[in-house]
């Protein structure tokens, strides 16, 4: 059963297979679903209402506010420069490395297989394409597509020339 | 065991680890194969004589015709705006949101980590790169690469900047 | 319990949920940690003091060096055209596709969410940037990002435009 004890689920989460996810040290919501094949580490902190969908990977680190939808196979991250080891080839303990924070704001949406590279802040209600790298913060209502990730009011402009995607899925 | 009993499989299917994939109302062809980590949706239909790579996840909506091979880490998708919420902060239901449906042709090639946006029709023989994130349909026979995916022949003519991928994986 | 009895593992490797992987034929070298959801196939070489995260997937013909980092949800890849059957409609034998090797250099990082083509060379040292898709060699040292992967100091010339990344993740 991994799920470990120290997990702290709200009221009414709905885990659809609980042998098939590893939940450790983190916290989720009230009414949040949480799919099958996802890792949630240790700090993590999940809001309430929220959809985290099969196949996502949610490390230390990372905070979703309530009522946000993660897609299926979305990548968070909190290491700017991983390595397995350190200068002197010893494997990497907590002190060797500095964890930076990502924050995902109230009802965002990040579509499938997208990237979120660590330190970024995306805004309330704001729209991650499937299979973006997001880079940088995201404001606030905008919706923001590619690799890397850019607001699609920009790529729209260069639509004519048939470089970019027509949806966000 | 998280093969649901209405799952309808056809004959010689092959799946390797049944303890370790989560298909619940699809249907799967004969001498199918299917990978560890995978989920399949209600409603997804696979065709015969396929190979469901490792980490894949196909949903409900999703078409597939038979001799396809879908590669490891594919997100189908299936609603091109979702959200976790309705705008009045309930978590959505079954009529809260729209499906749209994908078709994948017979013997097409999916190649790992790709994407596809929902709504499109991958045509029979087609092959789309590792990685590519399908934002609209593909035509029989061709193969597409890049985010968003584009043909490789207009791909190739920028080949000489560098800006694109030798082979598609 | 997923671990073949054919797999080799050095001495202290660190399998967080042996249960919750898919090993088998592989050789893995001391001191390598193993996150969970990672299916590493028959004949892929690990080596000593790597650390494999979540959702990854290592193929036949992969061999990684020692000290190498590779990240959440990696994809390897060992067949350039890969398709489910033969030209007459056979599901493929070993015998119908050709193996393509790739080799990962001592102490190198390989970003969540990659993708890296088969036949490739990823040089000691080298970076490849979250969410990439590796489709040429990578040289020691280097650091690639982006669909295709380039060279970051490539890619920095065009940063003034907000194309590309400002980190790895």
């Amino acid at each position: 059963m991994p799920i470990a004890k120290d997990v702290k689920l709200g009221s009414d989460v709905k885990i659809f297979h609980p042998d098939l996810v590893n939940l450790y040290g983190c916290t989720v919501g009230d009414e949040t679903r949480i799919g099958t094949f996802v890792e949630i580490q240790v700090g993590a902190m999940i809001g309430a209402r929220c959809k985290i969908s099969s196949h996502t990977f949610i490390c230390e680190g990372v905070t979703i506010d309530d009522e946000v939808f993660v897609g299926h196979g979305v990548m968070f991250t909190n290491d700017k420069y991983p390595k397995a080891t350190t200068a002197e080839g010893r494997p990497q303990g907590a002190s060797d490395w500095t964890l930076q924070r990502t924050y995902v704001g109230k009802g965002a949406s990040i579509g499938s297989n997208a990237t979120i590279l660590c330190g970024v802040t995306v805004g309330a209600g704001a729209a991650i394409g499937a299979g973006a790298v997001v880079s940088r913060d995201v404001p606030p209502g905008a919706t923001v597509v590619g690799v890397p990730a850019r607001p699609l009011s920009f790529v729209e402009d260069r639509r004519v020339s048939g470089a970019v995607p027509s949806n966000i899925g």
